[in-house]
């Protein structure tokens, strides 16, 4: 039994609160159970230097926490002067994630910039992350095509992610804090609404796994990502 | 007529969401019309190293705001690896501010730790900030005495805190972001529930004001400051 | 009884040593008391990024203390890696102030440097540095005219500030540090020769102080800035 | 055909140089092809300051690049100021994958430290990096022994990395920095002599890739890692 | 003939005026010729925590220049958030320079900073540095012979430092800056009242410069190290 | 009788392995008995921003240490976040010391980038790295030559380096760490082909030494520079 008393494969109650900010191009508040990410998309008319005369744009992603999003309060990394390894490596998959179901040749020479600040943390931060950063820059997309600025939506397909773990010897899916903390095995998976594969991280927390946990882990996966697929397309009215 | 429509001593529309953090001590969100901040208070079993043995506790805030809080998104300290001066000057001034009113031997060899997170910003970001900061830290007490590690609330009175200034030669009160970005002077008013000052800020933002300005921009905060407080006692049920 | 045994309204001696650096294009050591700041005005032939094009130039201020210009020696910035909040507040400060009665359009797309470097310091460092700072800004203004770059003196009146504050009930003007560490409410105030109001920051540093004691504190200081200001015409010969 | 003209599941020419650092307990310089990586173990009489008293000992890791490493020069992180994220990252794997084989209850409270610097980059640093690191790690463990410092060997296993990818279609191990800056999808597994997981991180470089992929990448590396393992056992006398 | 119409043998007027700051335990400011670098010497109770328990205390230096002490305005190292490389080695080289001739077990357990900044530079700011700062030392430890903490003197020597370079091929003491920016070899001495030699650094700043030249420079040096030797004793009364 | 059974003016064994960086334009692993530095000189196609239009270009170097190189750990500079006064000091002469044998003009409005990495130290890598570090730079122009980028060598003369010092009373040369952390002076001394001097560095590190001792010293560095640049040529083939 789970402490939350979900089934194994249960995700948490997941919600989307869209347009939160009245100034980002679009901005999302997701929620994955007490877990709770706003994320705002930020078009800036400049692509960066690299791609200057590509007719390429970018999408980048920034990640933080507020110093109280957590049990006890952490450190404010503006205050420490600098980003945590572990920020750095959020805020990258981030990026690669929306990029990969993004058509950069699709909306000029423009930047977008998601920011993705956990209000309050209980587990699965990044995968919240990424599944409400799709919905923020969708929105954004759709907001440049109703001023005229792009033709078509640039995003060729759905992108979520969810975590997956082995806790006490049973694979579960979407693990809050409680569970992430204890778990054997601790996975992240994200996919497109086709269902292939984005990005898969699979961590041994104590010891080692065997293959076919990983092949339970990624089905859990394959089904949760579908479930937040179909919350995005309800959403969005899509 | 001012842009908004208000009369020159009217408020925003003002109001206090509690405990909208589940782990935080004390959590207050505070809207002054668009402007949000997330106020969250953290107690901490020890004092800062110079009050060690003193019987002293201590109070103190950080201030950050998120990116796109704003009309077009600001940079992200913690990935400029550096608080602004603005950041320093704001927090160590909400710092001071709820330090006025409380009794510092009365909560025994804590720290508590207000932050201030400016979620959107539509100008009054940190007198926004004070008040509401003043609600988390009751609320904290309130919490602290529940658990019976306190006996009697450490406040010694109310803060708030408002802004005013001269707008097309009219003193107004609460400015939001478009008169503070005109207005020929601004200021900030900090004062207890008893209506005295706890803090004057008031800046000349275009060649200089008599000191009758300041006696009517005074005059307004007054007001401001004692409608601000009777909101505090009405949401916690003073 | 003060502990200098002053009057309550009376200032410390107050001097101006000119052109005290032979590279800087205006220079002043101004002491108060035996607060000592050498403030140096340096001309750069480019406006920032953001005036280039406007015809306008800017005044900015940087300000910064010798390790041991205090009691116990201070930690050097530089060697801390970063510059205080209190330190980045008081340049804010100077440089509002300067720029509160300098033509910017008056002197062409330039920049100039007001450096204020306390040697020395008994309390009432950024005053110190305001009023001398100044004199630097017109010397500089002045060998400008000199060499026939200027033909107008761009600044439109005085600019002078002091302190004042609530010393054991008793409303004091030009703290030193005895009185302005165990002051009741400390206070700073800059005001142009015309007595206009630039500048006002007024603290609690206990409990907080009845809106008559800022009254009064604002009387002193319209006296103070006023000999300051007939001190600086003395100097130049104005 | 791949560019090096290796079949798809073969491994580049693997060496490991024993003992190359006089200081360090235990060093060994690892060749992946033409990737170079110098790994040395370093044994701290103190464990970090949250295990004290606990018992266990910590395991962890740091990775850096020469500036010439890289076909081009790329900066000096030491001159930079700052690590990037990208080493961040390295290193944090590196350390978790040599933990998860290793009983830190079995060689006091101590810590070591793995350095892992690459002197040339060819693909595959991370890889090479942890599987040098482990040989490092041994070594360092069997010179406690001889000391008499470790009754028992604190490995409970070995630790192996390979990287494997989607070339122009194909599965192939072990990717040189040709493929690697061209792949489809790139992935990289940390496996333990018993074959099962440790780590598995795959990306999509373009787009998406089926599950079918990622079975088909892992078998690859299951072999590769046993040959891997095989070497280190050889090198090591086991 | 020198631009300055001095002698190739000839010191730039020097003075020492001491006692300049009323809360340094010795302090000095010193000028050779338009240079002028003030040094304080500050006595801490503690001695490093590397020398604790040994009985020895500490000297060490540190250095900064102010922005406009030079030509053109530099860049303020405490807003550059570093410490240039010259000033490092400079104040490396001032500590060790004062370290040579003091006794380190004849002060108890305690530091003494000294901080030399350089009011205005105009060439030779390290000698002078040097120089001052082994009477703002000495001072300092009259001073606590004065109060009783020292039996003895700790200085074994004095200790007086002087540059010398090659200009257009003659070799002249005491650059100023015009001959230190032109000059073809450029050297800085450190010696003893007895004459002996605590540190050379002699750099070529176009090719190389034969021996004989280093013997010349060194000739100059060591009668100007006499005279300024002289010079500390006559205004210390030695 | 030195430590290691060396004569007085005996040099450790020294070579030069070539090109073992298979990017560097030119590169040198050279090791002093067991100090061995890494040099890669990496040609970049653009001058210092402050050269361009001149004609000429520019060499550079840097220099840094593994953390165990040394006999205990040192920390990471990179992870630290900035580099010692050491190591700039050091990276400074190298760069000095090269430019002092190269005729900018002769090489076009390019950047030489030399990279001194410290893989193995044993007193003497600064020494090492100079003299390397020629060898590098030589191969690098060399390398041009081979391209036709280049008709004449823009090497003027070889640089070497030597350290010398006294131990025990005892003028020697090349000291090692054990001679070299227990000294009486310390110098390095950087001398061309010709014999002429470029920098001379010596430092008394108990005390003060006599005149005729920097004499003796040089002597030995005298003929120790004459052995490396017969070394030079030898594995040149000049």
């Amino acid at each position: 039994m789970r402490p939350s008393g979900r089934q194994p494969d249960a995700l948490r109650p997941v919600t989307f609160e869209l347009e939160v900010n009245r100034y980002a191009e679009g901005s999302c508040l997701v929620r994955f159970g007490h877990t709770a990410v706003l994320c705002t998309a930020s078009v800036e008319e400049q692509t960066p230097s690299w791609l200057r005369g590509s007719g390429k744009g970018w999408v980048t992603a920034e990640y933080g926490m507020l110093p109280r999003a957590t049990h006890t309060r952490g450190e404010r990394e503006a205050a420490k002067g600098k980003q945590s390894g572990r920020t750095q490596e959020i805020q990258r998959l981030i990026g690669r994630a929306l990029r990969a179901v993004t058509d950069l040749t699709g909306f000029g020479e423009r930047q977008i910039k998601i920011d993705c600040d956990v209000i309050q943390a209980d587990g699965g931060t990044r995968t919240a992350a990424i599944t409400g950063g799709w919905v923020a820059l969708h929105l954004a997309f759709r907001h440049m095509q109703d001023l005229g600025a792009l033709k078509r939506m640039p995003l060729t397909d759905h992108v979520a992610a969810i975590s997956a773990g082995l806790c006490g010897g049973l694979p579960c899916l979407d693990l809050d804090y409680d569970e992430d903390s204890t778990a054997e095995a601790d996975a992240n998976f994200v996919l497109t609404g086709a269902g292939d594969l984005v990005e898969v991280q699979a961590t041994a927390e104590r010891g080692a796994f065997p293959r076919a946990t990983l092949d339970r882990l990624l089905d859990l996966a394959a089904a949760g990502t579908g479930q937040l697929v179909a919350l995005q397309k309800q959403v969005l009215g899509l």
